[in-house]
């Protein structure tokens, strides 16, 4: 899986760059489904297939680290921080194996917006994570950093809306399912502030 | 916000007492609401401006830790142990944020239990945190935090009562929103049972 | 507790292999108690006495750690790997202690398929962990790693299958009862799979 020496310069913003852009392929996919509104079956297939590459990205990431003596940034920083990203589809993934395992016929409004808050930080993650490559250039990476955390509070807001309107329904079952399936998404737009911080304190370690 | 060279001995403990004097306050602001048992709405924005002020006091201890090159205590130990601090007020604003989410308008009796507990805990975390400016004197720092964790002890046997009484309601939809506000100020006592062994774990490697 | 200096290469090896031999006995009581399917006080008081028992065993590891200059694996490793062991029964803990708290009077059938996946993942941790006393060996030690991630698969299947079955009730309340120890449950058998990885990576690190 892994061959030779890593360059030891770039091999590590390869596997981030290469996983920022797939999870970017995931989040266009959750928007396309939440946008359609009914059948969640061939979105999630598609989303599940990502996650096993994404997967397979984080693996060779980590097997790289252990078998590189010098790395461009602290060891632990890359080691945390590839695996926060892939926290983030797995949540996505979660959530939506979830409205499969529970039958949801209908997807919720509010996916959608949270679809769409989701691809606009995985998007300044991919900036971020470029803008690594170039750690002197701190200023552009912070700012990023802020985007992303901004959209984890845009995250927030809809997220109090759309538990709100799901509380309003009488069926307690489907507040049941709705409320687990919310909370999955939850967790990946957390997961990408968790990314903006690790990525804000390699920047301030390193300068 | 950080200016100069911190006072190597002192700086982060200041950090520490001033954020453990707080967490203070905003169990008994919890105190205080639990016990009038109605309106949530005065006490979520004050524990809400309390929670502000908690996060900028760890950031700002986080900032001073990246700047700092000898310090006090081991830097990774600072850093768990000022965001396990952190995570106490976070979990009682997100306990008492569901409250007005889900249109509460009236606070269950245990929750006044829970807020005593929280606010004995606080108070021994304030009496351990103090301690640590002299570590010598390990064993007043360990007896603190053993009466931590017997008021996490007890805090489980409020949970258990408290969760107990709410599966005899009829109201599924009910039982869904107090489940999780249980849930989150548990989250908030089991945080202090973490403080408690961090605290412990710097006396025991600095003896 | 801990008495002189410990024999540098065994001490810890030791501490693993009591904890895994009991996390053994506790799935077979949760196997018994499963298969009789009825009342679960009695086995819910002998899982939590094992449970106080790997308490001990984990805290007498934590404490030689702290009091031995040279470790056979690496501090931090030796450190995670007992506290996610442990994490395994307090899981177990939880939901069996769940039951007891919502009255449950009838153990769900698939509450016998979690406790024999539950048991045969301990079975392979006790052969990793025996493992690590002959590291070179580290085919072997890798295979039983796989094997616990295959039990883990299972196990999620397990799950899904068990909350498709929980939904199709209609009492609300008691599919909350239920989804929160099921829950539990998994968190159990995720452990089991962080525990993997955990001996994995030091296979790994050490080779």
């Amino acid at each position: 899986m892994f061959r030779g020496i890593l360059p030891k310069e770039y091999g590590f913003y390869d596997y981030f760059e290469k996983h920022a852009a797939m999870t970017i392929l995931t989040c266009k996919e959750l928007v396309k489904m939440a946008s359609e509104g009914g059948n969640t079956t061939v979105a999630s297939r598609t989303i599940k297939d990502y996650e096993h590459e994404l997967d397979k990205i984080t693996h060779q990431c980590v097997e790289a680290l252990h078998k590189t003596f010098i790395t461009p940034i602290e060891r632990n920083d890359i080691h945390t921080l590839i695996k926060r990203m892939d926290d983030i589809v797995d949540s996505i993934d979660a959530a939506v194996l979830r409205m499969a395992l529970y039958e949801i016929t209908e997807v919720r409004s509010d996916v959608k917006d949270i679809a769409e808050v989701l691809l606009k930080a995985a998007i300044e993650i991919e900036k971020a994570l470029k803008g690594l490559r170039n750690i002197k250039n701190s200023d552009y990476i912070k700012e990023k950093c802020i985007a992303i955390r901004e959209f984890e509070s845009e995250g927030d807001l809809i997220f109090r809306q759309a538990l709100s309107n799901l509380f309003k329904e009488t069926d307690a079952i489907l507040v049941i399912k709705w409320k687990e399936i919310y909370e999955r998404f939850e967790k990946a737009v957390d997961r990408c502030e968790d990314v903006a911080n690790i990525i804000e304190s390699i920047v301030i370690t390193s300068s």
